[in-house]
């Protein structure tokens, strides 16, 4: 159930004095091979990280060795100086582990625009090196948390001999674009790079460019999926791409489940659109309204709200002939008045939120959390 | 200073019964002439309400005798019940005020998805038609309110002898796309409808366009021009359409003040952009940004949010050069990290975010709100 699940991988946690608090903050995830092929999707922020910027150039021949992951500092919106210590992060892990520069991939997470305390770094990267171990996994999830709650780790197993493990953490900031957070997953599948880049974007497309937990996107968001082969077992592609998407699916759900100040976890599923890419616009709309995240922080089903975010879009349907319905029961039919919303009962953790636009038969669901006096605490009163 | 203060207007304010708090819940406004030409702009939200849908038939000749307007309930999402509610309170004014039911506008306030007491409505226009007066702007002002705290009005005299005067109501589901709340403005200049139009629609892309207060956008927005031709005035279409804009930013500005929960007052400027949609682009995104939101709500100069919110569009500017400030003090300066965030005093309520793009001349602001528990609270524990 980690990264570590697959042969082939070892991975560390360790304290590197990163964060003030004395927590965990450097991990360390290292490819044992037979291969070293690797893929990777990014933030498409224009801002993107100096970490982010390296990975992108390290992954570019498709092979990686390590992954070095931080908290403590997102080493974003840090100019120059800030990309050269991303560069010298790996520089210093490919010096531990016996690998280049360019076969390490290098994540960092926590406030913009503070510059990383390099001499940590380097203690953290000789530290990790030295408690790399086949069950660090767990230890390894751990040290990438900032306000997350818990660790998030997924694994799945093969009866064909591989598998697919996983790691990820984030709280904030969530909404996609390729990515959206910081994720580690890994297989011992013998897949080349190109192979995995595929598989990763459908699984990506699916899964976190669908967990939409506040409407922005991070500067520092990355997904890596690395393949050491160890397994020796060559997979059908297909089985693969499931199997990773369930994994994905997973993370993303524990990232949801663990979204800053959240009470509810959110499904908004648009059925019967014209297009997929028409049901996912309105989902996302309603998603992203304030009013509507607000709204069920009350435990109101306030489908006025969701009709309203539904209006702003330019999806294909008929205002008149649209139906709503929360946890099952349907409060607007056919653009008329439906069942009184006293019907419906949201004082539960999950609420799943239909729109049926009667325009087509495809559908799609974004997922998202409500809007709480807990997010606005969190994203007021932290420590800047 | 309000929608009386042009010559050959009169209107009223009273308590019609439909609110169950008791208070002021119908407004109406007489336009006595001798012209009634008019010029309305509306939501573009799909669910546009019923009052919506009337009110664009009534104003399509340009013409426009009176307006009714009530609190206590939007109309909107009613089905074709509703509407005939819509059709039915034009038909009750034009008996009352004698004139047709195609003169009379409907603007309606409130819940999504409740049908409006029409007994009540009744007996309002019936004793709104008896307390019509030439100084009853503030009153019809007071009858429009749902959560404001305060009414909001303007006028502006030219030296010329015409006048312009205003209200509105307006506290959530404030995001632009023509109009963003209920308005109604008049004058006593002599103007055609054309001619008015042409000056509404200049007048309200400067300002209720730039007002976005919490990114949702209104099933109920309208914005109503009355010309009386009172003055016996022709007024130089320029100077008109600038006193015009000013009302409209007076007003614009009053919503934000008052908008739900808020604390801060947020212009977010964009200068030396390639364009002014560049420049608005990024604007209204750093201000759709609840993190950004949130920040300023802790009075954190949070320039990163900011960064971020702008990494995320397409407007044409260079990552690497660009500058942000926090009321004047520079805090990320050509890429780099500028001056400590501990410089910016934001305990204030107004804000000044300044991004510079140095990517041509163009400028635009965005005016918003700060994300606050009192916004979640009063959108999560509304009775519904």
């Amino acid at each position: 159930m980690s990264v570590t699940a697959a042969k082939g991988f070892r991975a560390a946690g360790v304290i590197a004095g990163i964060k003030a608090s004395g927590r965990a903050d450097l991990a360390l995830v290292s490819n044992l091979g037979p291969l070293q092929a690797a893929a990777g999707v990014f933030t498409s922020n224009r801002f993107a990280a100096a970490p982010v910027q390296w990975s992108q150039q390290a992954i570019a021949d498709g092979q990686l060795a390590a992954v070095v992951l931080n908290s403590g500092g997102a080493n974003a919106c840090t100019g120059d100086a800030g990309y050269a210590d991303s560069v010298r992060t790996a520089e210093l892990v490919a010096d531990a582990v016996g690998c280049t520069a360019s076969q390490v991939a290098v994540c960092s997470t926590g406030l913009i625009g503070v510059r990383l305390p390099m001499d940590a770094v380097a203690t953290g990267v000789t530290l990790a090196t030295a408690a790399l171990a086949e069950d660090g996994g767990p230890s390894a999830a751990a040290a990438i948390m900032t306000t997350d709650t818990v660790p998030k780790q997924a694994a799945h197993a093969s009866a064909s001999g591989w598998t697919v493990g996983g790691m990820a953490k984030g709280a904030g900031m969530l909404a996609p674009a390729l990515a959206t957070m910081l994720v580690v997953v890994t297989t011992d599948a013998v897949l080349d790079s190109a192979q995995l880049d595929t598989a990763l974007r459908t699984a990506t497309a699916l899964t976190f460019d669908r967990a939409d937990s506040d409407g922005c996107m991070s500067t520092n968001d990355t997904v890596l999926l690395l393949a050491s082969g160890a397994s020796q077992v060559t997979p059908d592609v297909a089985e693969f791409t499931a199997a990773l998407t369930q994994v994905c699916a997973s993370l993303a759900r524990q990232l949801l489940a663990d979204a800053e100040g959240a009470s509810h976890d959110i499904e908004v599923r648009v059925t019967s659109a014209a297009s997929e890419a028409d049901a996912l616009e309105i989902a996302r709309s309603v998603a992203r309204s304030n009013l509507f995240k607000c709204a069920i922080f009350g435990n109101d089903p306030n489908w006025g709200r969701v009709l309203a975010a539904a209006g702003t879009t330019a999806a294909a349907f008929d205002p008149a002939a649209v139906d709503v319905a929360f946890n099952g029961v349907g409060v607007f039919v056919d653009g008329q008045l439906g069942a009184d919303r006293s019907a419906v009962d949201l004082t539960g953790r999950d609420v799943l939120v239909e729109l049926a636009l009667h325009a087509g038969s495809a559908s799609a669901s974004i997922w998202t959390n409500d809007l709480t006096y807990g997010y606005v605490k969190e994203n007021a009163e932290y420590s800047s």
